[in-house]
């Protein structure tokens, strides 16, 4: 973190008790993560630095006539926490929302790309949301992506992180890092990519990788490029792999996929010495998600229930994290000099998060904030229209060069959030347009290019939705934030599409050209300034009016939103076309054309 | 560490096993010290860089028709030992000899300022060290001196290392850190001193420190300012409130002071968990310390000796100093795209390292490097003249303005290698000079400036060295380098001056007018590239001379050549004149003067 030699004077002179702390806090118990000791201690706080913790004689020379003292009334003092790496964007909910919903929980600092705030504006966007962090309670740590838009073959996005581009941020104060470097992308050599990481080691700064089911030789082909990081491994012995091969581990338990107990695994059951080098992470959650279970304080009560003492747990959501990342002299630790996050805490157990102090200022209390916190107004490049023309119900009909007969098509099959599989279904062709069939599960989807730049839109087939009417559309969809619309036809399709450009973005579920539920995301189509709890209420809303459609996925619009993430196989569905990501090109879903 | 796209294209290739390893390691066991397991592993190498560990299976694909095999014979594969914290000049062996001496007892790396080479150069000699250091088997992570010179009231080197030269040569790729950063220097606010904390705040880089007997307000001031390591506590108590207020902890065992087995304690019977961050340096060590004692494995086995785990003293010799340092991506472990760095183990209880690869070479067995290693031409920044007059014994004459009579003088009287007390003597006065007098140890002590900037002689009285007759001189002498003399008489002590003017540096031992003993330091006037056991005897010998003259120091010679370290307290002496420490001033050794 930059500080002038003003900045540092003043530092050393509070740090020296020549200037009074602003703050004391009294009667509590250090929870020191960087001994693993509990004991009692006195913190002085000035601004957002810690300036002294000890006992009482030490800290007594902080108070000054006008320091405030805050009685933690025997209560544990634990650091703030630490997301090692989250999306926040997928949450819906905008930078000043997002904090308002984890902060009260525990959360004072994330690791974050940023990346789709990026994917639907640039860098001029990117520094009106760095705007917002600073003025938010929650801190985040930006890792600069390593690419976008991150997918293969390229799709379109309204700004592509490219390896000039890392030439100029990663020398901005923001900038701790490389973000999620994939290994295909590092196996394949792609020059944007390792043109990122070369850049990062002349800024030293470190890369962030995402390495799912990477193991043996292609693990080692990673880890060769200099990744320091994962956040992704499907089970205790990927894991275990890693981190014999030095890497620190970030377990992740997302809304969507529950790794927690399987990849602790490792510590409790395999080496307990491990859990030095591991954290945690959510990767990406929801406002119903995290209104229910909490976020990083649910991590660690999930930790001690799979086995860990709550001091280890901690430590994993704090100063492990800190150590990862190389910003421990920052924060994950509550010692003179660093960052004043602390968290107040009745039981360690429990683990409920009483009150929450970020950047030196008490902000929450049982798991609300304690002040109005407004979202900042929104320049242009946030509440622009989405930049695609309306369409219509052809836009949505598949042609081919038959008339009439039958089409053998190529159906995305839905096995999980990000799974999709082949599924050869039989369709008929009336008027030289292959027909969705409800009755086989097997009906349209599309993504329609939305930033202005060259008007695509794809067309494909998909299955395990299973609507049987109207449509659904997202222009939250991760990683590139296209249009995504799903129908059981085509004019409902049209429908959905268009009233989000009426509507200048959102999520909204359609039924014979009404709209049966819409959740408005207005700061670039992919977030909202509304409180959590009034997403969360459209969230479920959402998705029960796409279950009215006939869905039984536990969150059809979260399923369809991911489909344009070509980053798991077997396939995936861009703006660019339907891509056969073990192919890594797109396909063709007409497998076979019969005229009758 | 920089890496063009080409060179990670490279790594990523052999990590892959697209390009076979040039050697692999078979039959060893595997000390991983990021897990804290050992378990029988295989080794893959190409160039400088760990390409794959694993099992046989695994390593079975990295081997190539013209794959060199390396048989470990059941022994333990142990990574690269590193220095935390060395100024190597002082051993008076050159870069090249040095490695001679430390690599074949496993210390790969060292941490260190350099700052005695660019106290006697400039930026231009510091780039020859950089080159001699490539050659070599020893890797040297820089850091930039926080400021030279490291005196108060300032003294004269040959380049002043100032805030603007931090913001160029922090952006060096040798680059790797802040160096020493001395609590009083902050505390004090100096301009420099902050000017290189806020240019590694921008650079990412870590700021080193060195904070003896720092706790309380002074130790929290520190932290405020960013430092995030310390080499120097004088007990464990020390240690640990150093380490519960966040420090990474360098316990050193130099030749002159020995704080292991008391600075363990704070891991062996505080605490068993601060080992994590606990590493180890020796800051100060001569050839013949060790020639006898060995070097980093010395500290293992006292470490051992002192009840700590073997692994536990391997990962304080290894992984801790490198996160300490922020450099555990490059070395501190055997995982693939590490620096091949692999010490072969018989015994970790005896710990004795028996052969050394450094840089994927193998270039050590028996403690001997097993291939010949010059040492480089020098150029004329190291092989120059001392830029000083000759002297003449009036210049060694304390002159004072009375003829006859008596003075009470304030003499630094030597408590310990870096610590001297005031003493009050009553001397003789004739012919308006000063006598100093062997029966009551008082004698004369100089610093002569011989880098050409002023022509400064410093003259003051000292005491405990006992010299009886004679005199002795160094133009090694940490921190400045200048030319320190100290003798019973003036006329030996100028000749002892002219002498070492005449050889270009060096040390000597002088009796009426003849020289005793020489070491010649022809490099930079300050170290040799002579063998280890060449500058070892000399060592022995020189001593063994200034003994011959009535000294019973254990290290005359270097007692001596400490005497300008101003950052001990009381007093110093440096080409500016005879320092208070206290009153950070220098202060005047004639207390009273009586005309008899």
């Amino acid at each position: 973190m930059e500080r002038t030699v003003e900045q540092l004077k003043e530092r050393i002179r509070v740090g020296g008790a020549k200037i009074p702390a602003e703050k004391v806090i009294k009667n509590g118990q250090l929870v020191n993560v960087m001994t693993s000791e509990i004991y009692p201690a006195e913190i002085a706080i000035y601004k957002d630095m810690i300036a002294a913790v000890g006992d009482e004689a030490e800290v007594a020379d902080y108070i000054g006539p006008d320091t405030q003292i805050i009685d933690a009334k025997g209560r544990f003092l634990v650091p703030g926490m630490i997301d090692g790496h989250i999306h926040s964007e997928c949450s819906k909910l905008s930078i000043t929302s997002y904090a308002k919903a984890v902060v009260p929980h525990g959360t004072t600092s994330m690791i974050s790309g940023l990346d789709e705030y990026i994917s639907v504006s640039d860098l001029d966007g990117l520094q009106e949301i760095f705007a917002e962090v600073k003025k938010s309670p929650l801190k985040v740590f930006w890792g600069a992506p390593y690419k976008t838009p991150y997918t293969v073959p390229q799709s379109t996005v309204s700004f592509n992180f490219t390896k000039e581009v890392h030439q100029t941020v990663q020398k901005w104060p923001e900038c701790f890092g490389v973000w999620e470097t994939v290994t295909e992308f590092v196996q394949e050599e792609d020059e944007d990519t390792l043109g990122a990481i070369a850049e990062a080691g002349k800024n030293n700064l470190p890369v962030f990788g995402c390495a799912p089911m990477a193991s043996g030789k292609k693990l080692n082909a990673y880890l060769c490029s200099g990744v320091r990081l994962d956040h992704e491994s499907y089970d205790h012995v990927e894991v275990v792999e890693k981190m014999r091969k030095g890497m620190h581990m970030l377990i992740r338990e997302s809304c969507v996929t529950h790794f927690l107990a399987e990849n602790m695994r490792a510590v409790t059951e395999v080496n307990p010495y491990l859990a030095r080098r591991v954290s945690f992470c959510t990767d990406d959650v929801t406002a119903t998600d995290i209104l229910e279970k909490g976020h990083m304080d649910n991590l660690v009560r999930l930790a001690i229930k799979a086995g860990v003492e709550p001091m280890t747990a901690i430590q994993m959501a704090t100063i492990n994290s800190a150590e990862a990342y190389r910003i421990d002299h920052l924060i994950g630790s509550i010692c003179p000099g660093r960052i004043a996050d602390i968290l107040f805490v009745e039981d360690l157990q429990d683990f409920k998060v009483d009150e929450v102090m970020t950047n030196g200022n008490m902000v929450a209390r049982n798991h609300k904030l304690t002040y109005e916190l407004k979202a900042p107004e929104r320049s242009p490049i946030f509440k622009g229209e989405l930049k695609c023309a309306k369409t219509t119900a052809d836009d949505f009909s598949y042609h081919v060069p038959i008339e009439n007969g039958e089409a053998k098509v190529l159906s995305l099959d839905v096995k999980g959030p990000f799974v999709r599989k082949r599924r050869d279904v039989i369709l008929k062709v009336k008027d030289g347009i292959v027909q969705p069939d409800t009755e086989q599960d097997a009906i349209m989807v599309s993504v329609v290019e939305r930033f202005g730049k060259n008007g695509n839109k794809s067309l494909a087939f998909c299955s395990g939705w299973k609507l049987k009417k109207g449509a659904m559309a997202s222009t939250n969809a991760p990683d590139d934030n296209n249009l995504v619309v799903m129908g059981a036809n085509a004019e409902d399709m049209s429908f959905a599409v268009n009233y989000l450009i009426e509507q200048g973005g959102g999520q909204v579920v359609v039924e014979d050209g009404k709209v049966i539920e819409f959740l408005p995301l207005p700061v670039g189509g992919i977030v909202s300034d509304d409180e959590p709890e009034v997403v969360a209420a459209k969230e479920a809303k959402i998705d029960e009016a796409a279950r009215s459609l006939g869905s039984d996925l536990p969150n059809p619009m979260m399923y369809m939103f991911f489909l344009p993430i070509t980053a798991i196989p077997d396939y995936a569905l861009t703006d660019a076309g339907p891509v056969d990501y073990c192919a890594l090109t797109t396909y063709d879903p007409i497998l076979e054309l019969v005229e009758k």
